[in-house]
This record gives C-alpha cells, sequence and structure tokens, in this order.
C-alpha cells in the first residue's frame, strides 16, 4: 500500500500505512497553459494553467502514450517521487512504473492536473478555477467562476495531448471521479481512445450520490466565512472545509475497516467519552484531524465545483446515458471495490451490462477488500495483473 | 407504508407514499412522572417527566405487557390516531393493533419518550433533557445537562413499568436506537424481560457507525448560533440541525431507492444545474425540505446527547459485549433490514452469531426492500408475522 502526501484519502491512512520503495525515476512537474478555453457551456477561461506530469517515454509513432486521470480530492501525481526525500510516491506508484502493470518500460504515462482542482495550496498543484485571478478583476474569480463539467475537464486535457503531437491513447485510466474522466474521453472522443479502465467508477454519478455529494458541500455553506465564496485574503472558512473533508474520509471508508482500524476505543485511554464532551472516540478524533490536515491545502469554492461536476456527470453528457455510450469504441475495463459505498459495484455491472447490450467489450474485475471506496487507491495492488493483462490486449 | 408526523424519517417520505388505514383505538398521550433519577454516571436530574402511550389492555395478571422502545428521531406515537383527522397514525401502526402481528386483543403495548428526546417542539411529546428547564438555575440545562445512556432510557422506562404494576414484560421491541434500547433490556434486566426483538439493530455500535454519528452532529457545533449550546431563547441553531437532519435523511436511505423515487431529475425541470448555483437536482432539494422541516420541532442540543448515547451503546455498558450477553435470558429475534446502511444486516448477524455461541435463543428474519435503514420502520409489515410467530412462542 502506497500514499501520496497531496491525497485527502490518505490522511486517515497516513498514520496506520507502511510505505513501499517509489517509482525510481525523477518526477518532473510541468505546466501546460492555453491562452483562452471555452466550457461547454460557452464560458470563456481565459489564462487557463494545469499542472502535469508523466512517467517513461514517448515513442516515436506517439502510439504508446496512457492517460491517469485523478481522483476528487488528488491531483496529478500517479507515480514516483519529485525527490528521493518524499515521504510517499504518487498515489497510484504501486501498479505505475518499470516492470509494474502499467509498464513505464513500454508506455509513456502522463496525468495532468483537473480544472478547479481542489489543492490550491499545494505547491504541487497547478490549476484554474475560483481561487485563480480572474484577469477582468485582478481578484479571484471565487464563485463568478464558470460551473465546469468533467467534459471541460477532459477537454483541457485533450489539448495538452495534441500538444504533445499525440493522435490516439493507449488508455486512460481513472479512480473515482478520474473514473468519470476515462469514461467522457472514451464516449467524447472515441476515434482517441483505445481503452478504457474506470477504477472505483461509474458511467453515471446515481441519484443517491448526487444527495451525498450535496451534503459533503453543505458544511462550507453553512460556515459564516464563506461568505457566498467572497472569502480570499480574508478568514477563510477552514472549520466548514474541514468537516467537508472529514465527510468525505469517513464515506471513503467501510465498517469492516473501521472495527479493524479503531474499534470502539477512545482517542485516550483514560478519557472516556461517558464523563465529558471533551473526550471522544478514537474514530472520530483522527477523522477530525484527517478533515483538519486537509483542509489547510485546499480551497472550500474548489470543493463546491468539483462536487457539482460530479454531480452533473452521465457520460456523454446527454439524455440517455444508452445513447451515449453507443459512441464508444474503447474495450473497457470496470474495477469496482466490492466494499465501495460511493460507487458501489452495482454501478460498474450496471456500466458493462449496458456496454455489452450495445455491443460493446466491456468486462470488470473487483477489488476485494474492507476498505471500501478508497480500496481503489491503496488496494489497486491487488488488481495489478488484470490491469497488465487488459493494457496488452 | 404508513408513516407518523412526528418521525424525521418519514419527512422525506410524506411527498412519497401514500397513507392506510389507522389503528381503530384512540390514543391518549399521557405524562410519567419521576421526582429524581439519578444516571448510571451518579448524576441526579430531577423532575423527570417523559410522554408515554399504550394500546390495549393490561390482563389482570400483568403478564401481557410489550414494550416499544423508539428510534432517534421518534417518540413514543407508535400506533393509532390521537383523533381521527390526524394524517397519519404512529410509525408502526402496520403491525401494532386489533388483529395485527403485536396484537392488542392480546397484548398491553405501552411505548415512551426518551430521555433527551430530539422532539422538543412537538406538543405530541414530552422529555427531560438540554431544553428541560433546571430548577437549580431556572433556566434551561443546556450542555450543563449529565451525558446520558441507552441504559439511562431503559432505567426511566422500567420506573414507568413498575409503576404500571408490571413485573415482566411479554417482550420489548424497538428499531434502531429502540433495538439498543432492547438489546440492554435484555442485558441489565434478564428476569424482566421473555423477548427482546431488535429491529435494524445491533448489539453495539460499531466503530463505523461511532464515526458517522459525529459527522451528523457536527453541523450544529458548526452553526455559530449553536453558542456552545446557550441558544434558548435567541436565535437557534437551525441552519446546522437541518443540515443534520438532512444528512441521517440519506443516510437512512439507499442506492436503490434514490434512483427509483428521484433519478437524475432536476427540483425543477425549466432549471438545468449545469446553468445556476441556485439550481438543484430533485433529490438534493427534497433532502434539504426534510432537513429544514424536521428542525423546526426539534432541538439541536438534544440531537447531540443522542448522538452520544448512541455512539456509547454496547449492551450491558461492560468491558466485553460477549460477557455482558451472557446475561440474557430472553429469546431474541433480529430484524435486520437488507438494505441498510447504518445499523447493515451484518451487525444482526454478529450478534446472532454471539447469542448463539453463549448457548442463547437467538434468530434473525430480514426485511428486504431498497429504502435502507428505514426499511425497518416503513417496511416492517413485510415481516409482520414472523414477529406475530416470534411472540407467540
Amino acid at each position: 500500500m502506497r500514499t501520496s502526501r497531496a491525497c485527502l484519502l490518505s490522511a486517515a491512512l497516513l498514520v496506520y500505512a507502511g510505505f513501499a520503495s517509489a517509482y525510481d525515476g525523477e518526477v518532473e512537474k510541468k505546466v501546460f497553459e492555453l491562452a483562452s478555453y471555452t466550457t461547454v457551456g460557452g464560458a470563456a477561461i481565459p489564462n487557463v494553467r494545469v499542472g502535469w506530469e508523466s512517467y517513461g517515454k514517448l515513442n516515436a509513432d506517439r502510439s504508446n502514450a496512457i492517460l491517469i486521470t485523478h481522483f476528487f480530492s488528488g491531483n496529478s501525481h500517479a507515480a514516483g517521487k519529485y525527490k528521493p526525500s518524499d515521504a510517499a510516491p504518487g498515489y497510484w506508484d504501486a501498479i505505475i512504473g518499470a516492470g509494474k502493470p502499467i509498464d513505464t518500460d513500454k508506455y509513456f504515462v502522463l496525468s495532468s492536473d483537473t480544472l478547479v482542482n481542489l489543492n490550491t495550496k499545494d505547491p504541487n498543484t497547478t490549476t484554474t478555477g475560483p481561487a485563480t485571478i480572474n484577469p477582468a478583476t485582478g481578484k479571484p474569480w471565487g464563485m463568478a467562476f464558470p460551473i465546469v463539467t468533467i467534459r471541460d475537464f477532459v477537454n483541457v486535457q485533450k489539448a495538452l495531448v495534441e500538444s504533445l503531437g499525440i493522435r490516439k491513447l493507449h488508455a486512460v485510466i481513472g479512480a473515482s471521479m478520474g473514473s468519470l474522466q476515462a469514461m467522457e474521453w472514451g464516449v467524447a472522443y472515441p476515434d482517441m481512445v483505445d481503452r478504457v479502465v474506470p477504477v472505483i467508477g461509474t458511467a453515471e454519478v446515481n441519484a443517491f450520490t448526487i444527495g451525498w455529494l450535496d451534503v459533503w458541500a453543505a458544511p462550507i455553506r453553512l460556515d459564516p466565512r464563506w461568505n457566498k465564496g467572497d472569502y480570499y485574503g480574508k478568514d477563510e472558512p477552514i472549520d466548514g472545509l474541514a468537516l467537508a473533508l472529514k465527510t468525505v474520509t469517513i464515506h471513503a471508508g467501510h465498517f469492516g475497516w473501521a472495527d479493524a482500524a479503531f474499534g470502539r476505543k477512545w482517542a485516550a485511554a483514560d478519557r472516556d467519552p461517558v464523563k465529558s464532551w471533551d473526550n471522544q472516540f478514537m474514530i472520530v478524533d483522527v477523522l477530525d484531524k484527517a478533515g483538519q490536515a486537509r483542509a489547510k491545502a485546499s480551497d472550500a469554492n474548489s470543493f463546491l465545483y468539483l462536487v457539482r461536476a460530479n454531480q452533473l456527470f452521465t457520460a456523454g453528457h446527454g439524455n440517455s446515458l444508452e445513447q451515449s455510450l453507443a459512441a464508444i469504441k474503447a474495450k473497457v475495463l470496470f474495477v469496482p471495490a466490492e466494499s465501495d459505498l460511493i460507487f458501489p459495484p452495482g454501478d460498474s455491472t450496471r456500466a458493462v451490462d449496458m456496454l455489452r447490450r450495445a455491443g460493446k467489450s466491456a468486462s470488470a474485475v473487483t477489488i476485494t477488500g474492507n476498505r471500501g471506496h478508497l480500496d481503489g487507491v491503496v488496494g489497486i495492488g491487488r488488481v495489478g495483473e488484470p490491469i497488465r493483462q487488459f493494457l496488452g490486449q
């Protein structure tokens, strides 16, 4: 199991998980710029900048590129270390590297920060979103930044990919929100994608998750310091954001994990929660600290934009998912996690069935484990070989 | 399916569920008083008052009493109507009444409001908790009210039961938090209980649910009007409380229900959520309204006390659940709901296994359905016959 400092979902884990050896190459963070990007909704965003990184080498005919798309609270740091002293490598280092399932001896693997990325205060993240200065006003956009969709994330990635002279991707692979981007690539640009691997994902965000995403975001709006998004340069809504991130952290877990890791233990062995409101159970204390730690690197408005982008997602953004999926030409491998409570395995099953009914090549392999949604990150090594095989087909 | 106006979980449902005919008898709300109650933790609470109601008649030897214990956001209105014009009968009217599985022609069925009941502004609820005037100060207790446990709820019920001359209960039956009380009755007072029926319940609140309970409560503490519990007579933390109740409402649901009831529909057909922050998905709008409606009848501090009481629950409140369960003499029938995400069926299975290993009579019958935890309320009719049989054994 490997974790990334720049990854929310790892915050609780850092306490418990060991670290394994990293991708050997030295990773360099680069920045891709677009003078202007017009959203699907028709809004023009000037000076778009997103960070990206790559592992391995692009071959002569530029046919060996694999794009990794990141999850809700993640960034483009999917593998390797920036410097040997980094505490941890990128979040999917277990499967990306020389000789690993996503083999950097064969493939040119690249990954980019999305628009409205959450980690605006992380020096290794570059994004354009509500915390970015709007050149027209000289001030951060705040909630005046256009509402963006997963298709917009994909369109910026497409401009990056094309800037490298790549006309076709060997695969697009992503976890959670990354799976939405992978599916969108397959539907929106079917001639540019040979394989799609949605990990802990779905072809369409279901109603229950639409509701939960709003519950995640609601504490930000409840925090008076949010001030309708106008907080830059003032006291930020750090408490609301920390609660939002705490909610994400528990939602990404599962019963079995919590029982094994914490049980009914108290945060301090001599402080019984029956005796004082100040005394807490260990799981509550760990979740609090995870939320607070992550809030420090994150931006509250960006969280709201990400929530809306996820809620709006149905592959292809059309009126009917079935019609949209008909466009896909790529082979698709869904990789659900058995204990996932955010995009449960049934989401993958439904998508595979729908693709097969449309005559597409679709299958699924399940990550076993009790870590919930997070198994798509920390348990990814357990499906490394099926992913390797799929990429070789 | 039947619902109760005094029941949080029904708030979202009222829009969708039809109403069936009610228990025929006229229900009268009564109040039970104790001059003083001393908590298990040693704190004295003067002037304890709790509401209660009953259906059917106590027989001559007082051997036909069944106690119904209520869920987190419920009260003692388990069956019938106060007057014919009531919009809905009590929450378990499907199984309580003349000829029904909990047959009021045979049994004397009673139910009482717990300590720290949530519904302090509902005229049909009487409780003693943080919103109650502390006679020592002439002001509401607020967060100075003692932390109470499920055992304390049970002890007050025991005083009520004994005041009626009842020495033994034919059964204690309760849903969710009511299941905790039912288990506690069996462990704490084994000679007073012949049968225990924990519905959508557990013998011990697991770590994951301990964490989630805190996530439910956190928006109250985040609302500046909470003011550390000192808000009586001032602006109350209604927004934080509404978000807490919204979170409970979705957590009590399930994927299948949300898909069927809402899908990806918008709150208003002409207001696309991609176009404005003011436009919402239907499920979000319904959850918002459910939370806001319930907040009007509820008390924020009481919510915090209920959360703590639930987190603290392990049957018998001892060091080892296995040891505690050894005390039980009652037959136990667990009734999990298959799609429950709060106390999932595994909680019931583990409890049944543990009871059997200790040589007890324990079994389970599952409520099928896609309504999640709430199936323990709205789906209870589907297990009416197994409950009837169990009560007759």
